[in-house]
């Protein structure tokens, strides 16, 4: 080290020597970490519970934060982050509401478009306004740099929990909304969950930059639909080429199959969540 | 507060009203923090730079640490993470090697095809081995929970500015490449900025679920090309769709028109890096 850098540099070429030398060490340690902002004092206020037991459930404060990054990372609350179900309820009524467009293949297309212009539009809403989400991205996004190594094994186990809870439920979803709407994958080795993971990709994708550029990612877009200008948002109309990509129309559909098989399987959905 | 409830309640019930409890608080914070793991004698030690230097620069560790995430945040570093030159040299490198599918329809088509399959994959794999944009996104996410407010104000500043600089670039990009490939919006009012902000939002919504379930996101799909089976990214695939509903052949389209115009950017280009 040497002393008065600062005499024969200017300060801001001091100051951009030093954050260089930051951001190298931040790079060295793969990035930055997260942390809780919250005390345990917070937490027994909050609960309602004393100290005593407060550290029978957690001797160390250590032992808390690990449970607690878990517990965000983990599916327990996935069912209403990037799982909507008014996303999935949505596609349900639409198809509900027009049945009679199952009988023709451009009719079914015109289904497929209505569901994914409304669904998409509404899971991306859902989304942005989640702070459960941005906490699951946090915590994606900070998992190889987490510093101790038994946490950061336990919180990726979490998320992986998480992610594949959200991904199995998601690719039932969209297998079933395919049969009920005459169309199944161009490529059948890709399987549904792939497809789930590029769709949720498109919108969680957006749902970063609308968080930063809000002004860019909500102009709607008006499209030239089959009955006239309709208003998509940019999260929809993306997922839709997604959609468009990964799959393509039934041949061998049949519309008194499907909508048998359909409501079978709604029905033992409704007996399996009872 | 009550005491003796770990007696009424079992242990587990317990924890998980704890849990419930902070997880309530860090909900209503808007989601967790992220930290700097770096001290300033970290720093000091790393730059080669005295303390007192150091004092002269940021009289306040604060000020510093504001600096630093700003930094992070900021275009500064943008052009060796989310925006990847060797993306933009392979996309350009493929067209001049294959000028002649420039002459029909069909070899446009492609060429269109096989530049995204071999460009977005290189994007997507650039992304993922990035320290920085996993910063990026770590910052992204928290940034609504940033607990001071001239500081989330300063780091969501440099966030705009970096995502605008790289759409900006991206956007040029794609509107120099759909005019060589002979490709057009298919819907004007969208803007090649728009394209840019899905195209982007697949990759790295992808690029997220990579960092936790590599498994299903890194198995390569094998797809029929028009010269026989291709092996492609499932990033370049949802990609692929994407492109594909916004963007439609030009039938306007002139070869050696576009190709004056092609080398006039590069030429202008050339000159503006200088």
């Amino acid at each position: 080290m040497e002393t008065g850098e600062a005499t024969s540099e200017s300060m801001e070429r001091l100051r951009r020597r030093l954050l260089d030398a930051a951001q190298r060490i931040v790079e060295r340690a793969g990035g930055v970490s997260v942390t809780l902002d919250i005390t345990l004092d917070m937490v027994m206020k909050e609960a309602g519970v004393s100290r005593t037991s407060l550290y029978r459930a957690w001797p160390r404060k250590e032992e808390f934060e690990v449970d607690l990054l878990c517990d965000l990372a983990g599916p327990s609350w996935q069912g209403t982050a990037a799982f909507d179900e008014e996303t999935i309820l949505l596609a349900r009524n639409v198809v509900a509401e027009r049945l009679e467009l199952l009988q023709t293949s451009g009719g079914r297309e015109q289904l497929l478009r209505e569901i994914v212009r409304r669904a998409a539009n509404q899971n991306f809403s859902a989304l942005v306004a989640s702070a459960q989400w941005r906490t699951y991205v946090a915590l994606t996004a900070t998992i190889l740099s987490m510093p101790d190594e038994d946490r950061r094994t336990r919180v990726r186990d979490s998320l992986q929990q998480a992610e594949a809870v959200f991904i199995q439920h998601m690719a039932v979803f969209y297998e079933g909304m395919s049969a009920i709407l005459g169309y199944r994958l161009r490529e059948p080795d890709l399987g549904f969950e792939r497809l789930a993971a590029v769709g949720a990709a498109v919108v969680e994708g957006l749902g970063l930059r609308q968080l930063i550029s809000a002004a860019t990612v909500d102009a709607p877009l008006i499209l030239e639909g089959p009955n006239g200008p309709e208003e998509w948002s940019l999260a929809a109309y993306g997922f839709f080429g997604v959609i468009n990509q990964m799959i393509e129309p039934d041949p061998g559909y049949d519309v008194t199959t499907a909508l048998t098989d359909y409501l079978k399987s709604l029905a033992q959905q409704e007996v399996s969540s009872e």
